[in-house]
């Protein structure tokens, strides 16, 4: 048990620590009568969302920020009717809770029953969007949990309104206010007294850029669940038909380049190189996308007509987000698969191929979070899993790994029943 | 990706990466193949081990260490031998990897399919108990895992023969011997690599005291799989079967008090201290327990004529891990419940109670491991609940929550097969 020192930051980790033995025992119709509470309140009061959002635009658009960038931080009222609809969408997920995973009649009698439950308090830190705020707030609450909001310090007004909405709307479905909490303080300091509010907060979730995840998972001694960086890998091979190769590739690289299951790198069979070179960049180049090759590729480039830049050892170590993409022949599947173990970052690897057995080896030998065989790396995805919701993807290999749904913000325990049984 | 500067741990970890590279996608068969000739060489070979063992103890006897922990630091051809059967147990336990744990087709037509795979590499930091070294090959093994074995120093001799015999088993079943290390140096400085080998190293288990697991919780970059720390409760309800009561508090406390799912605190309800107290403590005495106990305790003892030690907060925190008890007596079971959320470890509770709503709202108030229901605290463990081996029990909410067998040993990855799916 730790003992932290008092601060805010651990103040309001303490409260959501009481506050989360409230809400874990309560039945699926109270935590779902705060959703839909928290649902129509976002409707009611938009006006003041959008009130406060404008003095986060406001701010970003005298700071510099990009249109992109303060696009994402807008909120409008229809923006915000969108959110309450994923909300009541949650409400119609299974519930996780209670859910019993295994169970059976040990030999001496007793019941045995693996139950789950939800993890306690949860903390999510994340960057810009305020969307996250109620989303991630929704998906804790569903799954019993306790929920600790930091956003990014850019949309601290935004979050501090929606935070009040949801607030009151808990406490109107008569739970306590304190199951959801915005982290105070804007300043680094407070994310790294997150960070050791070991005892207090069960769980961290870091969602954002590839140096907020690194901070969180070197600097936390409160458990973590690393997600999303995503280092793809599309592997052709030398079995495969290249019209669904190269349709592959190009949606697995250019459908949306912006996010974690996006292609990074294709890697190619000798064996089929010389057909498929010319096809994948003629349909990348459509388009818009910009290749960074091996010698291969910038010689059949050159042969094309299509400028391939030189790529370096940073290319295929490189989570571009953009419209680049590395590219190499490799003589074998093997050599695919040294090449993936080297670079990836364990998100999605995806192989084309007609060879059944090739299929088998990929899949056998690539240990990433998913691996997909004749489909595009933008699968993996909790909505296109089926889950209904996403927390997020992680990527490390213990107690969550690819997306996750609402199970993954469970724990388990253990419920022994018996009639004085003793050893 | 850590890239970590060179050291003898350092590639002692790398070579461990390599080697379950290798061993992951290896048939249920070629593992099964390793562990009986572990097996047969453990037995053939137990005369070049008991003499490495003799170095240990007689290191141990000059040290001064006590009868006890130099009989658990003990082997005899028929300890190994008792050691060996216990492995040729594990090649008879379903394998886990493989499994699939969900699975279903999408509305597209793609096929998903969740699968266990082998973590990679499973670092265990153990003390004294040679067995463990074995024991912990045996179970890493059976689950496609490379082991890095980091036991305690007083061992050294004992677990570099054991390895050595591990190693060369392995190898001779057409394995990478690297699949079983272990950890050079005796010193600290060792241990705190290996927790700095993240990247390297996919998960930590420590094994051993209270403070040897605290320090790898906190200072360790790997994931860390916390385990076995028991400050276990029996709450004994206002409607309990007094008689069953006693023998389950009896059996708690005492059948073996130096393990984590021994009870080491009894909370009474008021409302039948009266009864209970005087049975209770007749018992604990003949148990040869001394009692703990709060102020109405101290006066049944008075009443007894046995001596009852006034309780502090210390003993309401203490893990005894001997012939002690702490004992007081609650207004309720609200009042139960919340000194357990205080001040229990989270990992075994039992309640006596013939009133089922009393259990129901135990169950659900309780957040531990285990809960147990008119059953001794002594039924959390991988034999007792069927599980056919244990690698620990785990105290924490994340990843595995109580005893751990081999799935617990395990990651899953997802596999989407497609026939040219995009988005």
């Amino acid at each position: 048990m730790t003992r932290s020192a008092s601060s805010p930051v651990t103040d309001t980790a303490r409260r959501a620590k009481a506050a989360a033995a409230v809400l874990a025992p309560q039945p699926r119709t109270v935590r779902d009568g705060a959703l839909l509470a928290i649902a129509d309140s976002l409707e009611a009061r938009s006006g003041e969302i959008v009130a406060a959002n404008a003095d986060d635009i406001a701010k970003a658009r005298a700071a510099g920020t990009s249109e992109a960038i303060t696009d994402r931080l807008t909120l409008t009222p229809e923006r915000i009717a969108a959110i309450a609809a994923d909300v009541r969408h949650v409400v119609g997920l299974p519930d996780p809770v209670g859910e019993v995973v295994r169970g059976s009649t040990l030999p001496n009698g007793l019941e045995l029953r693996q139950v789950r439950v939800p993890l306690g308090v949860v903390g999510i830190i994340y960057e810009a969007r305020p969307n996250v705020t109620v989303d991630a707030a929704a998906l804790c609450l569903k799954s019993g949990n306790a929920v600790l909001l930091r956003g990014s310090s850019s949309a601290y007004a935004s979050n501090s309104a929606l935070v009040a909405v949801l607030r009151d709307a808990v406490e109107s479905a008569g739970l306590p206010a304190d199951v959801v909490q915005l982290v105070p303080g804007e300043s680094r300091e407070s994310v790294r007294e997150l960070m050791r509010a070991r005892g207090l907060v069960d769980v961290l979730i870091p969602r954002g850029g590839a140096s907020l995840i690194r901070t969180v998972v070197e600097e936390s001694t409160v458990p973590v669940i690393e997600t999303g960086t995503g280092n793809c890998h599309v592997y052709v091979d030398e079995h495969a038909d290249i019209e669904m190769a190269v349709k592959i590739l190009v949606n697995s690289k250019a459908s949306r380049p912006s996010v974690c299951n996006a292609a990074e790198t294709v890697l190619v069979h000798a064996g089929i190189a010389d057909a498929f070179l010319p096809r994948a960049l003629a349909a990348l180049c459509e388009a818009g996308v910009t290749v960074h090759g091996d010698d291969a590729w910038q010689r059949a480039g050159k042969d094309a007509g299509t400028h391939v830049i030189a790529a370096t050892e940073e290319d295929w170590a490189a989570e571009y987000l953009s419209y680049d993409i590395a590219a190499a022949v490799v003589p074998g599947l093997e050599a695919a698969v040294e090449h993936i173990r080297r670079w990836s970052s364990g998100h999605t690897e995806a192989i084309v191929t007609r060879d059944q057995g090739a299929a088998r080896r990929f899949v056998a030998l690539v240990d990433s979070t998913a691996v997909m065989v004749n489909a595009s790396t933008r699968f993996t995805d909790g909505g296109q899993f089926g889950f209904g919701a996403e927390i997020g993807i992680s990527t490390q290999k213990l107690h969550a790994r690819g997306p996750m749904g609402l199970p993954e913000l469970t724990s388990t325990k253990y419920v022994v029943t018996g009639e004085g049984h003793i050893r």
